[in-house]
């Protein structure tokens, strides 16, 4: 009985937080789009996301329905239905969000010439459609096919599958071609054609402003779901084996809870003077929220000690979130020590600044490892694997305020855009400014919590599969399983090597066609002519979806080949290898990119010689390394440990069959 | 009485290196020095070197004093003498090493005025007087224990550990020395007084010289040392488990055929007109040699399938450290598409050569760390873990080539320094200059080796712990041994951030030296007043020995906390996840900084608009941020992973006895 409960309320809380975003899509939309050439531009960047949006998912399509007949034939119509599910709402949650996005940036620079609250207003609720599709979509799909299955747990995995397979796509794929669009633009229109960003003669620029979007919004959307969708997914398993239909519904009902947290957290985000305060406002409000909830649910469905062990541990994923966020914060903010010592060292050279940022960014790596091990170590002591699987829960269940906060940074990001190429005042500048400089911290916090997050989720994943392949010892004196650690933990600097020249190869074919049409166009030089945008951001969708064979392909074949070579016990050393190493990396690169993204900031504002200057010019360079280290290969290790852990779940039993062990 | 020959053989050979290594001594002494100014720069370098190695072996020996008496009162009296000897056969071959390679710097750059080959035999005699100390200490120091407690194998392991502390201090302090002091030199004398490299006029030119032979010469011979012994002393442990005394003194057996090996390749180093050639026709030699003797003294002491079985699992150490320093050449040597592509990638800026760096360099790490899985599961399928213990073994059987061509390295480096410093001519210049260039693909070669070996090394020595801490099982599906991977991968990018910061830090000091023997010092911008040389290495030496205590306590901190508090199984899970994720980073960081060396030095031979060039100033930024990855953390990793190996495997019984197992 509790179990259709909880399923229910799952449901119920998903189609509230879908209906709340259609009523911030509905009030968003009923506001004007200003002036004639806003329109023009916006719509330029909205054509270009939907170019890049179509020629997407119709990959992902052809792709998860021949994935889909293969997982029918191997291990079932159930799984191969949970499949599509996963995928379509990913699909959906991606589609939703992206087109909010695209036109709630245009709307957000004219409600800006109004002023700072009501500009917020539609730049947060634009990013809080998202937010809100991604949780109520992944709540709605679960529960559907726990009703569907009727509580079996080992069909729903392939949901989680569905999940990873878009978020392979959106976020490899979206990070390779936002950092090759950008770099690109900038190689050529800067370097070579000595015009200033953002130039409307530069054909690269839309692709690059179209990038924000499927980098920033739709492949961190992706991410953040398919980590939502593989924790509550891996309690779900782990809970059934500990507690039976209680154990696999009660994730469901935690999920119930963060929704309702995020929800109404989302609306106290309301700013007067300042945006920060305003985000961190509805953000904390949904912490407190949500740990209220959670003990409430905790203890009312599962009775006794029990059910305030699982709450326990539920809090230290909650907590263990906060804190690497703010860790992020610190490490990558200019308002801190870290930072200032990088842009400091821009003085003595490009060589210092790289040199002192390594320095910072390695030892930021520190902190967030240190929490995570803490937490499932204390998850652990208080409520066994169960336990930290909810952990793994508990950091995700606000899930819905983060993305909403992250997905306004996009926005505000655009919305300043078209105001710089619309003419608009500098009033209007000003406030647009003020909203991207909060969306460059949010971010840089949303960073830190998708990688702790996909860490979680991946180690709870991991534990899933032990269960699921029936695995009962991976014995570390057993040379076979210190390989498998000693492999995975190469996989994720072999993973960001493809992602990064990926980039390079993107970038390279955008310069090629710029200079194409600079050559071919009349007139394009002298701004008489009109660039064709959409043709750069075809090339770098084709580049995108190009590349991406490679790293999604290493991701998903090795956990088969080495599952069916060398047998399970191997596999979880690969897993848990690509895990350790690769959240260690992930943190590197994310907060190195953010702290020189920030130096050169702090430099702009007038430090150490302000722009121009050649510290400034130093920290550029460095911007230039952290961009894709911060945009593409950073976020991609976080699908590649959760795409690894959930490949060799989904196969767990054929490995547990058909293994050869080799060795 | 096969072991007692075993040991005798071992003991033997070592006493025949150190008779060669006499005999190049003696040849290189007799040597003429050249005229007074060669003298004079020859005797700042050699008493700067000095200065060093008094004050560093002073402070080791303090601390390992410390030590000693620690292990007596806990492990007993045997464990301390082990720990004394090793560290006392470390620091002369340390001390040997380096007296000859500054002796021998300027005999080198005396003989090139006669030719290349007189030189090449100079500066190659000088590098093998290392190489053999290195080895023939090693071999007599093992065996000499091995007869003095009468084939116990325990207290053995205190010399290895003797090893690693010593090689803590070379490597680490060496490491942070020789990038401070060129960094320093370099940011004050290039950046801020605007005066060339190696310009008298700078207080900082004599460390920065010193510090080659700090760090390539003395860092890299503790290092290879430390290996050496552990890879010997592993498999001893490790044999005596499986065959008994016979297992225990086979290790001694090959290392004794190793040295035959080495000291019959170092016989055919003689050039004619190509250094490069005759430098690889020894190394070959001795590869060839030593799988021969391998062969002969398996089979002929472990009878049956089992010795050949240890033969193959030798050999495929033996193969294995052959292919990665291959595989190191490949990506760090302009002859090959890596850094052609790196440096064509300059002509587009800083950025897009950054980027393009590390691109090559995370794929730098899969051929490595695939060709170690490979070797130890071969190893492992073939033999057991004793023949993990002895792949590794066979790896580093040809220590003493490797490091006698390594050596070499710095020697021609010095010699092309003196004779640029004291006029000597433009055809001396040449001879060096393609000694030095030869010096540096050896130096990638060593790195890879060095590298791969102490992975190996590291491995053997995890297994070794297993048997010492009676570990059954450290089970990948316990939370803890889990949580101990994430914090053991974590490591590696710690330690790695207190490197390069004390590169910072001691560069900092260094710079304000210089700009304070400038302001003080009269007449010394002009050349008329000379330099205080001696305060600068002291500063140096200071600050690098200051700047490894947090490096050094965290090595050895680790595993006593984790060993204690959460116990073997925990402990397991560290050593596997750093060795896992420092030998990825190592290989990184190694591969990166030679491949910007070599793009910039590719730059330089006029492509891509040569000196002086945009794409050059590109090229040197990378160079600046590659040198303190290649020659500080990156190798300082490989004393990371051995040192908390071994230092778990010296307590080892005592987390059995007194862990707390807290989770």
């Amino acid at each position: 009985m509790m179990d259709i409960f909880a399923a229910a309320a799952a449901s119920t809380s998903g189609l509230l937080a879908l209906a709340v975003a259609l009523l911030f899509a509905y009030l968003n939309l009923r506001q004007p789009e200003g002036n004639k050439r806003m329109v023009e531009i916006a719509s330029a960047i909205r054509s270009g996301a939907t170019t890049y949006m179509k020629r997407q998912y119709a990959t992902i399509w052809i792709i998860a329905l021949i994935v889909a007949v293969l997982l029918a034939v191997f291990l079932g119509i159930p799984t191969a239905a949970s499949f599509i599910l996963g995928a379509l709402c990913s699909t959906l949650a991606g589609v939703i969000g992206m087109m909010m996005a695209v036109k709630s940036n245009v709307r957000t620079a004219n409600a800006a010439v109004k002023g700072l609250g009501p500009a917020l207003s539609v730049a947060f609720r634009g990013g809080a459609v998202m937010g809100l599709s991604v949780v109520g979509l992944g709540a709605i799909g679960i529960s559907l096919i726990y009703f569907i299955f009727n509580g079996d747990v080992s069909p729903i995995i392939g949901f989680s599958f569905g999940a990873s397979l878009v978020a392979l796509f959106a976020r490899v794929g979206g990070g390779i071609f936002t950092k090759g669009a950008d770099v690109g633009a900038d190689l050529v229109g800067k370097v070579e054609k000595g015009i200033p960003e953002d130039d409307p003669r530069n054909p690269a620029v839309v692709a690059d402003n179209v990038g924000d979007n499927v980098g920033d919004c739709a492949g961190m959307g992706a991410d953040l779901f398919e980590s939502y969708a593989g924790a509550i997914i891996s309690s779900m398993v782990l809970g059934f084996a500990v507690l039976g239909y209680i154990g696999a519904a009660f994730p469901l009902l935690v999920a119930a809870a963060g929704i309702l947290a995020s929800l109404l957290g989302a609306f106290f985000v309301r700013a007067e003077s300042n945006p920060q305060k305003a985000l961190n406002y509805g953000t904390y409000i949904s912490y407190v929220l949500a740990a209220i909830l959670l003990y409430l649910v905790s203890t009312w469905m599962v009775p006794g000690e029990q059910g305030l062990n699982l709450f326990y541990a539920a809090l230290f994923g909650l907590v263990a979130g906060l804190i690497i966020g703010w860790t992020a914060e610190y490490y990558t903010s200019e308002e801190y020590r870290p930072v200032k010592d990088i842009a400091r060292s821009a003085q003595t050279g490009t060589g210092t600044l790289l040199i002192s940022g390594f320095g910072e960014s390695m030892m930021s790596v520190v902190p967030p490892v240190l929490i995570v091990c803490i937490a499932i170590l204390l998850a652990f002591k208080f409520a066994g694997m169960f336990g930290i699987a909810i952990a793994g829960l508990g950091m995700l269940t606000i899930t819905g305020i983060v993305v909403a906060a992250d997905a306004y940074g996009p926005i505000s990001d655009n919305a300043g855009g078209i105001a710089q190429m619309s003419g608009l005042g500098p009033n209007v500048r000003k406030i647009t400014d003020s909203l991207d400089s909060v969306g460059n911290t949010v971010k840089a916090l949303t960073k830190g919590f998708a990688i702790g997050s996909a860490a979680l989720t991946a180690l709870a994943l991991i534990s899933a599969f032990y269960q699921e392949a029936k695995l009962q010892v991976a014995d570390l004196t057993n040379p076979v399983v210190l390989a498998g650690i000693m492999l995975g933990a190469m996989l994720p600097f072999m993973f960001s090597s493809l992602c990064m020249r990926g980039v390079g190869r993107t970038a390279f074919d955008v310069v090629e066609e710029v200079r194409r049409q600079w050559r071919e166009i009349k007139g394009l030089s002298t701004g008489r002519a009109k660039a064709d945008y959409a043709k750069c951001v075809d090339i770098c969708t084709r580049s995108a979806l190009r590349e991406l064979i490679a790293p999604g392909l290493l991701a998903i074949s090795t956990p088969i080949f080495v599952g069916f070579l060398l047998g399970p016990a191997a596999l979880a050393g690969v897993l848990a290898g690509a895990t350790a190493s690769g959240f260690a990396l992930a943190i590197l690169m994310a907060n190195s990119g953010g702290a020189w993204d920030n130096a050169k900031k702090y430099i702009e504002t007038g430090m150490f010689g302000g722009k121009g200057s050649e510290a400034h010019k130093a920290a550029v360079v460095g911007d230039t390394l952290g961009d894709p280290f911060k945009d593409t290969a950073g976020p991609a290790l976080n699908i590649l440990i959760k795409l690894m852990s959930i490949v060799s779940l989904v196969l767990a039993p054929l490995f547990t069959e058909y293994a050869l062990n080799l060795i």
